[in-house]
C-alpha cells in the first residue's frame, strides 16, 4: 500500500562523490516503503530565486522541506565529531514546523566518547566534563547536540544507530529503520 | 527607545567556562540598543516537560524560540570547521517560522579555507573541489554549509565576520553589530 506521503531525505552524503547514486537508492527504497522521497540534489534550479548558485539550492531546498510530508535526517558525523550543520539546520527546520522526524546515524558512539577520544576530557568541580579546551561536554549519551535528539526524542523515538564496523556515511541500514518508523507513525 | 523585542541569543557560548558571564553580557547589550535577550541557560527547568535533563533543556529551548521575535546565531565554528549543530538547528527553527535572524562568526575564513587547511584540499574532474577523503567543498564564499548564510542572505543580509586576531567564540564583536541590524530591521 502507497501513502504518497513525502519524505525529505536530508544527509552529509550529498557532498559524496556517489551523491547522485545514494539518492536513487534512497529514492527507490522509499517507494519500496510506500512513500515519495524528496532529495535535494534533484531540485530544478532555473525557476528558484535568487542570483547566485548558493541562494538558488537554499530557495529549492527550502520549497522542498515544506512541501514535504516529514523527512529523514542523516545525522553520521562530517568533517568532526558532529553531524553536519546544513542537516541541522534542515532537521530544526523540521522541528519548528511540526513535521515528524526520523534520523539514523552510522557512527553508533555517543556523542561524548567521539568528543572525548577527538579533543580530550577531563573532569570539572562542578562534577561535570570538558575537553582539553575547557570547553563543557554534553553527557547525556545522545547521539549528536541535544536538539538533535531532543527533536527526535520529543516525538517519542530514538536517534537509530546501527552498530557499523566501518561507519560511512552513505550506508542505508538506518535509514531503512527510519521508513520502517515512518510506515508506523502513518499508519500504514 | 525600547522595543520590547525579545531576541534569541543562540551560540556555542553555552559551552565556554564563562558561560553565564557572556550571557549576561548578551543581554546587558540587547538592553542597551532597546530590546529583551533571552538566554539559553536562563531556563527554570522544574516546570519543563519530558524526565530527563536533556529533554526538559530542548523543551525550555524550543519554548523560548516561539516566544522570540527574532535571534542572533553565533556561528563562530565549535570544534572543527562548522558551527555547533546546535546552533545550526535553531537557525533553521527560526528560518522555518519566518522570522528575523541576524548572523555572526569570530572565523572570518570562508568555510572553503578552514576545509582544505584542515582536511586537504584537490580540484575534482567536474571543476569541483574535495577535501583529501574525496567530499565535495561548497565553494561560495559563506562563512558556513550555503543552508545557514542561506538563512541571512534570503533576508538581504549577511554573516557579519569581523576580522579578529585571536578568534574565540566570546568575543561580542560581531554580536554588537547583528544588534545594530536588528535595530534597523524593527524600524526604532
Amino acid at each position: 500500500m502507497a501513502s504518497n506521503q513525502k519524505i525529505y531525505l536530508s544527509g552529509p552524503e550529498v557532498f559524496l562523490p556517489d551523491a547522485p547514486a545514494i539518492g536513487q537508492r534512497k529514492k527507490f527504497l522509499c517507494e519500496e516503503f510506500g512513500f515519495v522521497g524528496l532529495y535535494p540534489l534533484d531540485h530544478d534550479l532555473a525557476d528558484m530565486p535568487g542570483e547566485a548558485e548558493d541562494q538558488k539550492i537554499f530557495a529549492a531546498n527550502v520549497a522542498t522541506m515544506r512541501e514535504a510530508d516529514a523527512g529523514i535526517f542523516n545525522l553520521t558525523p562530517f568533517r568532526g565529531v558532529n553531524a553536519d550543520p546544513g542537516v541541522a539546520f534542515e532537521l530544526g527546520f523540521f522541528a519548528a514546523l511540526g513535521k515528524p522526524v526520523f534520523a539514523y546515524t552510522n557512527d553508533s558512539a555517543p556523542l561524548f566518547d567521539r568528543v572525548a577520544a577527538a579533543h580530550g576530557v577531563h573532569g570539572a568541580p562542578d562534577g561535570e566534563f570538558c575537553d582539553a579546551h575547557g570547553l563543557l561536554i554534553e553527557n547525556f549519551g545522545n547521539a549528536d547536540n541535544l536538539m538533535l535528539d531532543g527533536a527526535v526524542k520529543s516525538q517519542r523515538r530514538r536517534v537509530i544507530r546501527p552498530d557499523m564496523t566501518l561507519p560511512g556515511c552513505g550506508d542505508l541500514t538506518g535509514f531503512i529503520a527510519c521508513l520502517r518508523q515512518a510506515k508506523v507513525h502513518f499508519g500504514f
